[in-house]
């Protein structure tokens, strides 16, 4: 239906621009979009133009009609149409399928539902650049999205959700409430954490120091570059040069910025020998590495250059394996939960045909992460022989607020590196054996994490993780004294708390306030300052009831404890 | 006399060698040194042989002859010794000195003990490579070093504190407490920090931090990289670029490893409009930069590639500048004393004759510091005409436990960068006016500062930092109970600790334990687990009385709180 939908955008489109030219028109998740070369700029001021004919064309409930036509025939049909010439040049066969509906007919091999009057709630929502087959040496196109629905109601809640995923996007938000910025000086997808975010990292890295800590691992710190001669036995130089940067010469040798982490853990194991009683070794980094990725598929936290990854590679027996995985999932779901996602879908990629390692080490990896999964309870998808060719894995995708998934931990099998570096344990037997290893990501990178937070919470960071948690508005200057004596009080409890102490109107203070989404406004006038207490609004608008200083002090310290 | 010591080294080492070529021989700090051009190298037990020489020398009481030569004369004499001959051809005078003692004759200004009795008490200590004139394009000679007192009690305590200081060695250290390693895979200069390390390094990192925010700063994070016109407009490709690496290519534009973090600053700062309300602003940073240094001066920790600097600037108005530089100050001395660093010495650096902004900045920025000085009754020693071209600066050598004196903190105005990048804020006279600016460094850099409290202590990090502050000891595998129900309490009450499980004897894991330098030893038998107390021996080998497990906790939480 929304493919159906593209064809009838494009008769608009024709009988408005007649000199049109097509490129092509799919449906994509929730929607559609079709690509044209037209004679001017679309603005948005267009779409309901479009939108109207697009009603026309479907109330007039025209038939979709299939035909099979020749090569040649095909390419007599759309001589004036360049797009669709190239397209017919690249099938195989000598037949080729059309559609047409209308006054327009396509290039397409269907289906369709039988009428225009099938489409039941559509509506257009942007129109972007897009480079005729995604390649910039090619022309720039106009694309047109759009979305349908089977009734209005499902139209109009997905509308909502885009609505607010704009509200809430993070480069938005980012900028509204001062939390990084970049620049044309420094280079694109390279981040400046302004002091908000700064603050909320430090708060988000040491709880996830302490949790992992807590949990049994220990915290490396490594360079940012290394030698050539590292990446050659990694292997990154052969399989991953096109990912990394360009080197740097010093005193005659290549340095290369790091684009992983691992291999320098891979050296700490090497640093001394090991027995199986050091095993399990559970190894985690807050390294930045760093990643080609073309300046064209930038954007704001979500692809950036420099990557803070949340790295673990743990390393055991094989015995200790299983335990060691359950874990990994365990601690990752525990995180997640820490910061407001319940929901999450499970991938497993097994043995893909070109590999390394043995048919055991396979079969012995997969059982484990299926075990996990199944003792856990959890639903998954099974993605056969989609694992890398170093080891299976298992990715948890995650649910935000808005429904939206995202791919953010990873638990991966290596049989590579340990091979590659010659890591070696001594078993009870006296004898070497190869470790297992396993790497992780957990929130993923801290830009990607960052960014999701943002759009989750929609900027209203959870008490314990806002910069600024109180903001205590003094309705006139004489009620300043007693705004400082309840910073101080504030600040002794470790809470993070701002006088405004400016010369304006209580309401502006109030409303800039709630801009900046800090969770708790305190105003105090006299009534307040004479009997200790505080007047209390939330962000949300609410109005907490008045109370004394001391029972709010409370509240506040139980949120910022529980995690709220 | 540590000058004529050399010297009579000298002679000493030619009556052991005729054929010996001379290079230069001065007294330096606590000693002097020789560099030789010999027919063989030397070993450790040649000292005792030059010892016995020299003492025949000095007990023979020759007198120091001084003269003066024409240069022509002085060719004739050194005709045999070529890098004598260097020297002279770059004397400017037509004269040059010579000093004659027994067999030995040397160019050389002077001056002198009388005769060579007047060398009390004296000891070679060690022998090493020294390129002619520092430079690795020339020869290398072998360089011996001696030290030399006024009586024996002084130069005994001058070698114990060296013994010390090798033992102390953060290098050695760092390896047998597997603290840091580095590796040839990696390259020079980059140290990777292992678990221990990791934890000392999270914990530091972390007090860092809240005592940063508690002090009124904000935490930024910047990027690695940065364009190579951040860098020109910083001017560090024009001043700094031989401390620069080479530069990376990404799709054509040039970026660098950042150097330092100061430019990411100025771009925090210049991301949004700034106003007087808004100052003063003090961003910190733990921030890692590259510099290059030559290979061959690289060493250990203190002087790496990659320096984890803790960075701050400091940015105000001119009548702000007084108490924050107050501030700066108070808080340097407050972080030291924390470490357990009592002793410093200040220097002040200023006005040098080439430099940029107004006498009216210098004057003010001089007097700011001078100011601080004293109000904090510190005495310190002026640096006339010494400070950096963009402005003057107070420095803090601080002394460790050895009384070595470490530069550390460095205070220093910067009128460059506030204008190279038009920092301005709006006054309240609603006019631009520009900022004044301070960088700071605290720690000076995490590797340096690392490897001073490796020395400092010896290896035996306080209560507070070491990465295992209790080893708790069974003394029979009955006893492995009791033992992890004190490590559960105290691993809920956040102590590190750890059970030696092993079977093995109680004195080999009472050995290792303090071989580990953990502050605790808890030795747990049958007596203990009976009545819940605890066997409680320091690693410096003193037992505590025996006492009930809550009161160690007690004790050992008290600790921690308190830092030491």
């Amino acid at each position: 239906m929304r493919h159906s939908a593209s064809h009838v955008m494009a008769e608009a489109v024709l009988s408005i621009f007649p000199e049109a030219k097509f490129g092509i028109g799919p449906s994509i998740e929730n929607g559609f979009y079709y690509d044209f070369d037209l004679p001017r700029s679309l603005t948005p001021d267009d779409l309901p133009v479009i939108e109207q004919k697009m009603g026309e064309i479907i109330k007039a409930d025209l038939p979709f009609i299939h035909k099979e036509l020749t090569k040649e025939e095909a390419r007599q049909l759309f001589a004036s149409q360049p797009y669709k010439l190239e397209l017919i040049d690249e099938i195989p066969d000598d037949k080729v399928g059309i559609y047409e509906q209308g006054a327009f007919v396509d290039l397409c091999r269907g289906p369709h539902v039988n009428t225009t009057r099938e489409i039941k709630a559509f509506k257009l929502t942007n129109i972007a650049g897009a480079y005729w087959r995604g390649n910039e040496r090619f022309p720039m196109l106009q694309r047109i999205y759009g979305t349908a629905f089977n009734n209005q109601k499902e139209l109009d809640e997905h509308l909502a959700i885009i609505e607010e995923a704009k509200r809430r996007d993070h480069r938005k938000l980012g900028k509204e409430l001062n939390l990084f910025t970049t620049s044309d000086e420094i280079g694109s997808g390279l981040i400046i954490y302004l002091p908000k975010a700064g603050r909320i990292r430090a708060i988000i890295e040491e709880f996830w120091r302490q949790e992992h800590f807590a949990n049994g691992y220990e915290i490396l710190y490594t360079p940012h570059i290394g030698l050539s001669k590292l990446w050659e036995t990694s292997g990154h130089l052969d399989f991953y040069q096109e990912n990394m940067y360009s080197p740097i010469d010093i005193e005659g040798q290549d340095y290369y910025l790091k684009p992983m982490n691992c291999p320098f853990h891979m050296l700490a194991y090497k640093s001394q020998l090991r027995s199986y009683r050091d095993l399990p070794l559970r190894w985690a980094e807050l390294g930045t590495v760093y990643r080609y990725e073309r300046s064209g598929v930038l954007l704001g936290l979500m692809r950036t250059r420099g990557i803070t990854q949340d790295d673990a590679h743990i390393i055991c027996t094989p015995e200790q394996m299983n335990d060691e995985i359950s874990e990994v999932l365990r601690f990752s779901l525990h995180i997640w939960h820490v910061f407001g996602f319940q929901k999450y879908k499970v991938y497993l990629s097994t043995h893909p045909e070109k590999s390394i390692g043995t048919e055991q080490m396979w079969s012995d990896a997969q059982d484990a992460l299926r075990k996990v999964i199944d003792e856990n309870k959890l639903e998954y998808e099974v993605d056969e022989g989609g694992g890398a060719f170093y080891g299976p894995k298992i990715d948890l995708k995650i649910e935000d607020a808005l429904g939206r998934e995202w791919q953010m931990t990873t638990i991966q099998f290596d049989f590579n590196l340990p091979e590659r570096f010659d890591m070696v344990y001594t078993g009870a037997d006296g004898k070497e054996h190869r470790p297992y290893m396993v790497h992780r990501v957990l929130l993923g990178s801290w830009e990607r994490f960052f960014g999701l937070l943002l759009e989750h919470y929609g900027g209203a960071f959870p008490v314990w993780l806002a910069p600024v948690q109180v903001k205590v508005i003094p309705v006139a200057d004489r009620h300043l004294d007693y705004a400082r004596k309840l910073e101080t009080e504030f600040k002794s409890r470790g809470v993070r708390v701002e006088v405004d102490d400016r010369s304006e109107r209580m309401n502006l203070k109030i409303r800039q306030a709630q801009l900046e989404k800090i969770p708790y406004m305190l105003v105090v006038g006299d009534k307040e300052a004479a009997d200790n207490s505080v007047s209390v609004r939330c962000r949300s608008g609410e109005q907490m009831p008045a109370q004394p200083f001391t029972s709010f002090l409370e509240t506040i310290s139980a949120d910022i404890a529980n995690k709220v």
